[in-house]
């Protein structure tokens, strides 16, 4: 028997049906905030993934070699193929450039609890806006979506982050670019660690005073709210060659802050110093949508990536967004009672009588469906008993019958199949008839 | 500059809107008929493709060895991939199983035109019912499909043929199994040959009868109708043992064609034997749909494949199906003008003065985008004027201005981009009198 590989989903209608609802929602959500749906290949050059999405994903990768000797890979996040692609055409869009998408992905992750090693995201990314508007209006599109699943403040808060103000800070301290990226990976992977093991790892870079730090970096990603930052920042954030930039930053934090307070989603958001994100393409500010309970992996994440387009070649264009994964939002919805489990049913089944009666009823049953009707009928002769059981277990909701009473006096039977109610129309106006009952 | 792979495609958003209405389309298709949605992996054992999908095939696999040292290969087809999910779950589920899906496939093919590397395919299949009218089923689906797209019994004809009556066929001609499947590829690729060449090929099967043999498969495949087709059997087939099989085809021709009559599809199908199909897993009835014209490859195909499901590990479970891309469709909608272009578009655009009434719209602007309006708005602050530029150039119907009069005034004026009209409403009015305007 063949087997799916590890990792991979089979999609049963009912695990389709699923999967098509998350996609709906998130095309909703997408389109009431005028994103725009975009798609790239599933499979491109290893090159653009290497040093773009970091070592980590990199490490991950599905890359093999092509029949034309091409070094390939199949896309483990989306934000490359999008950078790419704008970058291409850049001169000739109208900007801001809003685009969404919703595309499967790759990773060769180890076996855990939500984690596949192919998994649908929704992207959704704004290039061109360099200030906080465009943060707020993914943040907003973020959660925004995860309300239309029926998730509360009570469900989930969307944490950010700054990771120009971390770099900003590190370079206060004297530290350059390679300690810089090591240090924030470090802070990344923090609370997966002990406290003496970071403090073994901080060592190198700050010999004695490692404790310090630690004890800074503690009360950095404890801070909640703007006045805490501020003081943390004029604390520790004072030489005068920085202030302009760490000025810009908070006035930065200000305003995006106060436009979510406008939007009425100051209860979503929350100030949490301690994402950093591991992707090395990240500027700006980061964030993380997290299950208030904290019992899952990340619903979503994002962040700012000022470079990236540039680096692939195009204008330098600012560029936000986020990503959300099925697995993890589909793991707390189902925890939560909020994936529909309607099964597809069929509006109409008809059954029919054997010789004239099924003659006349598959010419119907192709104007019921050109009428936009989903209709089921039997697809050999079968008697009358069976094909009732196999309406009601269709799930249809009226049954059309045709036997030879009917096809002689040019009518049809309607039974309504929960009631048990029937009546008989004429041919001629079943159509209408059964519009009045469906629609 | 990064490049897409030769062959692969980005899709932009007026190439992503294409695609997804062609998704639509076909998914209304399929729901009409009752077909249930589902999916496989875009990654599969390279095992299920090797000798299941045909040695053509099988040398266009994107196939590589994994971390975990597995043999992958991409998807090539969904046939193989829904065959093994119905094998697994054979017994549980209600009969007949009549499943569609929409999927991305993969191939290394040479570049030509209506070819790519990477397609997507619509596929609607039918397992567990043996019967004729379970091809009709599918052919229907398939000319259902085509006609929502706009096309008429103008544009495309759907070809059948039958490779049982092939087998019977060239079996009575005292021919082995090997023999058999060599002469049904060439004859599947003999229009593409010139005839000395096809000659010299039928030499070694047939020594000095090979005129002879060609003259009958020439005369069969110029057959239009059924009388033709049974007068050549009865002239060709009338060994003693064949004939109860022989029979049983002729029935099946005769319902298969009357089903499709009765469905007033008649004007859109032909038999056509010339048709053989390149996959080696059909049996039976096989068909292609294809531009009148004969300007395009094959728009669809398909056919019955009763042993697939066992060959997998399943039970004896005849299925039948068929398979459109979207390369092929996509050029001739688009060479008839009937694809839409209608770029996306938002419903509201909100005009906004700096300070007070920016915060005010931007509670406005959240609250209308939960009534399910696609809003747009300036992320940042920007000029009236400029702001009834970017309105326009949106594509937004209406746009919402919010000025300091209007705030002070506690009223939003609404402006009708097209005509020009303005009207002014009460803040809590303007959820419901947008709804008027805009449904």
């Amino acid at each position: 028997m063949f087997k799916t590989l590890p990792g991979f989903r089979d999609f049963y209608p009912e695990d389709c049906a699923v999967r098509n609802y998350l996609f709906r929602v998130w095309r909703r959500a997408a389109l009431s905030f005028n994103f725009k749906e975009c798609d790239g290949p599933i499979l491109e050059s290893l090159e653009l993934f290497k040093e773009k999405s970091g070592d980590e994903i990199v490490g991950q990768l599905f890359a093999f070699t092509d029949r034309g000797g091409r070094e390939v890979a199949l896309r483990p996040e989306m934000t490359p193929s999008l950078a790419r692609m704008v970058a291409a055409r850049a001169q000739a869009m109208k900007r801001p450039i809003k685009w969404f998408c919703i595309g499967e992905n790759f990773r060769y992750e180890r076996r855990q609890r939500g984690r596949l090693r192919s998994f649908y995201q929704f992207n959704a990314d704004i290039f061109a806006e360099p200030g906080p508007g465009a943060d707020a209006e993914v943040i907003a599109a973020l959660i925004h979506s995860l309300r239309m699943m029926g998730l509360s403040t009570d469900d989930f808060v969307v944490r950010i982050s700054d990771r120009d103000l971390w770099i900003l800070y590190l370079r206060s301290l004297g530290l350059g670019e390679k300690a810089i990226l090591a240090l924030l990976n470090l802070i990344d992977k923090r609370e997966r660690l002990s406290r003496d093991v970071v403090l073994e790892r901080l060592r190198p870079f700050f010999h004695g005073s490692a404790e310090d730090f630690l004890l800074n970096v503690e009360t950095l990603t404890r801070t909640r709210n703007m006045d805490d930052l501020s003081a943390f920042v004029q604390a520790h954030l004072t030489g005068g060659e920085l202030s302009d930039a760490v000025k810009r930053r908070l006035s930065s934090w200000v305003e995006l802050l106060d436009r979510l307070e406008r939007m009425g989603l100051g209860n979503w958001i929350c100030i949490d110093m301690g994402v950093v994100r591991g992707l090395a393409y990240y500027t700006g500010f980061v964030f993380e949508a997290f299950d208030r309970r904290g019992e899952h992996r990340a619903i979503a994440g994002g962040g700012r990536y000022n470079h990236l387009v540039k680096k692939l070649g195009g204008p330098d264009m600012p560029a936000v967004g986020f990503a959300m994964g099925d697995v993890v939002i589909g793991q707390i919805l189902s925890e939560k009672g909020l994936l529909p489990c309607r099964p597809q049913k069929p509006d109409l089944f008809i059954i029919m009588g054997k010789g004239k009666p099924a003659a006349t009823a598959l010419g119907l049953l192709h104007d019921l469906r050109r009428a936009g009707f989903s209709v089921e009928y039997p697809l050999r002769p079968v008697a009358f008993g069976k094909q009732f059981k196999a309406a009601h277990q269709s799930g249809a909701g009226l049954a059309v019958i045709l036997g030879e009473d009917e096809v002689e006096k040019g009518v049809a039977k309607i039974k309504h199949l929960r009631s048990g109610k029937e009546e008989e129309t004429p041919l001629k106006d079943l159509v209408a008839k059964l519009s009045d009952h469906c629609r």
